[in-house]
């Protein structure tokens, strides 16, 4: 389908952009109830969703729960059963690491561990940046190698680090299980290799957790250490390329900027801590000529989520709901309102639910979806569709696109 | 899919009408407006909605704007990305014309040239069929012959004509590029071959339009002549021979005549000029009996889409409807209305909008949808699909696929 795109796409003036509100999709907390989206109060949305086309995302398929990586490629176009990337390369990526041929990158999280190495924190309590730097620091003067192998380890933020396995003489698979059991209560797992290649990679991620509970032992709360998601390195084809668009990415979270480098996309430097809205904006604003596609990223409606605090994912939605006129006021063809997956409060996780689309351009048909909600999403006339649609459709809404055969 | 409902088929005598009303998708001229359809008065149709299953079909996939090649194939249960043709060949077929191997059939349109050979108009103001005759009559006279290959050139109607090259001898190619840049204001594009065997066809279209051009130049309109679409011969699988039907076309546009047949219809005979609509209803009852699949095509809702004539496309819409009870009193088992594409007036163009798809037998459950129009079509129980769909509802609708699996 890309190949297809590819060879309809036509370059024009038009901008697209598209909004990703991570984890927007939401649940009620008791059935029959409303969920996050449906309880905000956003009169600018409504007013924007009252013009446009609205519909529902699957982002990968029925019943699957999206990580953010599948989430945001299937967004991007990629086909996420056949473009695997993972959290590590992302996470790695993001913050500025080069990453190599035989390299892998590891995304870990650091965890509280009570007695018998159980899990208590699968975040350690959400430390902060500045305790997250202070105790990779202690790691890198613990951990600068094993058995022989380079051990690079960067900080992210809050519990999130990501370490760097460099074997150049030989390549490391990163075909092997996680530590992180997703659950507390229980141990950290051992990783195990799924294939010859990964079994040096198993043992060093093993000999990594040891030594990190070692050095971190006089730690109430950051005191282990969890990971998942391991990675060699992705090659895709690039996004601008495929689609004739000159890409810029509006994130400011390691990951989000990670995949959209991977796909080609600029990073725009924003400024500002945590999600940085009003920071997004003014990059938005700075850089608006220079693009015609634009990859803004809001961060806090799936933290939220994860947290299970339903009032306060309501909030940060209603926060992107009073930012939404700076983004209008821009005047873009064609704006997408869209989640890379579901993050309902009560369940505390990424979920399997579509997520609400909206597209806002010239070329809406009028539809009966009057908020941008996940029930009134339904009622809209974009349907039910998968994540790989949404680039051809804003291509489209943007006359982007040639037709298809005579 | 194919091969899985070839195997499914069963003969029965009930008789299936699929009416494609081309281009019937439309937009509201104004965002929150009403489209061509909605706006119709169509009590006919409206009453059938009632009591049929409606949903939405995108003909080739989300965002892709279908040719009417690709639109119709489709419709026909043809993947249309695996079935080809060109409109060349498709225009050809339908005019009669017997391509053979080697043979490049190609899609002209008479258009107007201004000083420095800028496009002033790629229709040439839409010359009647008597001066597309006569026009075609001076080029035949001036190229019968170019560079040892054999030029023929046959008239379509209003700017539409066709030239089939012939050189047995050594087969020509069909990859090449359009002339017809698809815009005004600009010159003509020379045509350029993508491959080895299309060079030599590449040389004699841009000598076609050389030579035509010093023929036409004391023409004040229809002087100059735009080429896309170019076709060697495709081979698709019969029909009729895959659905078990007896099938007929009913259309009186070269295209869809030449598309029928090229899936192995049978082209029936319509009396009258332009759409000929009563002319298509009294071809529908002259060979009732004789087909038990019927498809009947309405030409003039996507003219006047192409045209930009909101009203008149409504007025198109409302004479279908006029037209509506005749088709019904036939008493077909399942009758279906659907688009090959939308083709908003507001475009001015075929665009990637699904179309509304209604289906009616006695198999129907009850649905929302209370008129055919896009916005209804959302609430129908048939949902949002492809148009390779379409074929297999419709045989099963009128009792011919078996079971699958025991």
């Amino acid at each position: 389908m890309l190949d297809t795109i590819r060879a309809l796409v036509k370059k024009t003036d038009s901008k697209i952009l598209m909004v990703v509100l991570d984890g927007v999709g939401g649940l009620p907390l008791e059935l029959g109830g409303e969920t996050e989206l449906a309880t905000a109060t956003t009169p600018n949305l409504d007013a924007l969703a009252k013009q446009a086309q609205l519909g529902q995302v699957e982002l990968v398929a029925a019943g699957i729960t999206p990580g953010s990586g599948p989430g945001h490629l299937a967004l991007f176009g990629y086909d996420p059963f056949r473009y695997v990337v993972g959290r590590g390369a992302l996470s790695a990526v993001g913050i500025g690491v080069k990453l190599g041929y035989g390299d892998v990158a590891v995304r870990g999280n650091f965890a509280t561990l009570g007695a018998g190495r159980v899990i208590d924190d699968r975040r350690a309590g959400r430390p902060s940046d500045e305790k997250n730097a202070e105790t990779v620091g202690r790691l890198k003067a613990a951990i600068s190698e094993l058995d022989g192998v380079k051990v690079e380890i960067y900080t992210e933020s809050e519990h999130r680090f990501v370490v760097v396995f460099r074997n150049p003489g030989s390549p490391l698979g990163a075909n092997l299980s996680d530590v992180d059991p997703q659950d507390t209560g229980v141990q950290p797992l051992v990783a195990e290799a799924h294939d010859e290649a990964s079994k040096k990679t198993a043992e060093l991620v093993n000999a990594f957790v040891a030594r990190a509970e070692a050095t971190l032992r006089d730690e109430p709360q950051v005191n282990g250490v969890l990971f998942r998601g391991y990675s060699d390195v992705p090659h895709f084809p690039s996004f601008g390329d495929t689609y004739g668009l000159r890409a810029a990415c509006i994130a400011s979270y390691p990951m989000y900027k990670g995949l959209a480098s991977l796909v080609g996309m600029d990073v725009l430097e924003v400024e500002g801590v945590d999600d940085a809205l009003e920071g997004k904006v003014a990059a938005l604003r700075k850089d608006w000529d220079n693009y015609d596609f634009f990859y803004f990223h809001v961060k806090k409606t799936d933290s939220t989520g994860e947290d299970g605090n339903f009032h306060e994912k309501v909030h940060k939605i209603e926060l992107f709901d009073e930012l939404l006129p700076q983004l209008l006021e821009l005047g873009p063809d064609v704006i997408a309102i869209v989640g890379d997956h579901s993050t309902p409060s009560k369940m505390q996780s990424h979920s399997w639910h579509p997520v609400p689309l909206l597209i806002h351009s010239q070329y809406a048909r009028k539809d009966a979806a009057e908020r941008y909600t996940e029930e009134e999403a339904q009622k809209g006339t974009l349907g039910l569709r998968r994540g790989t649609d949404v680039m051809p459709l804003l291509l489209a809404n943007a006359l982007k696109l040639q037709k298809y055969g005579a």
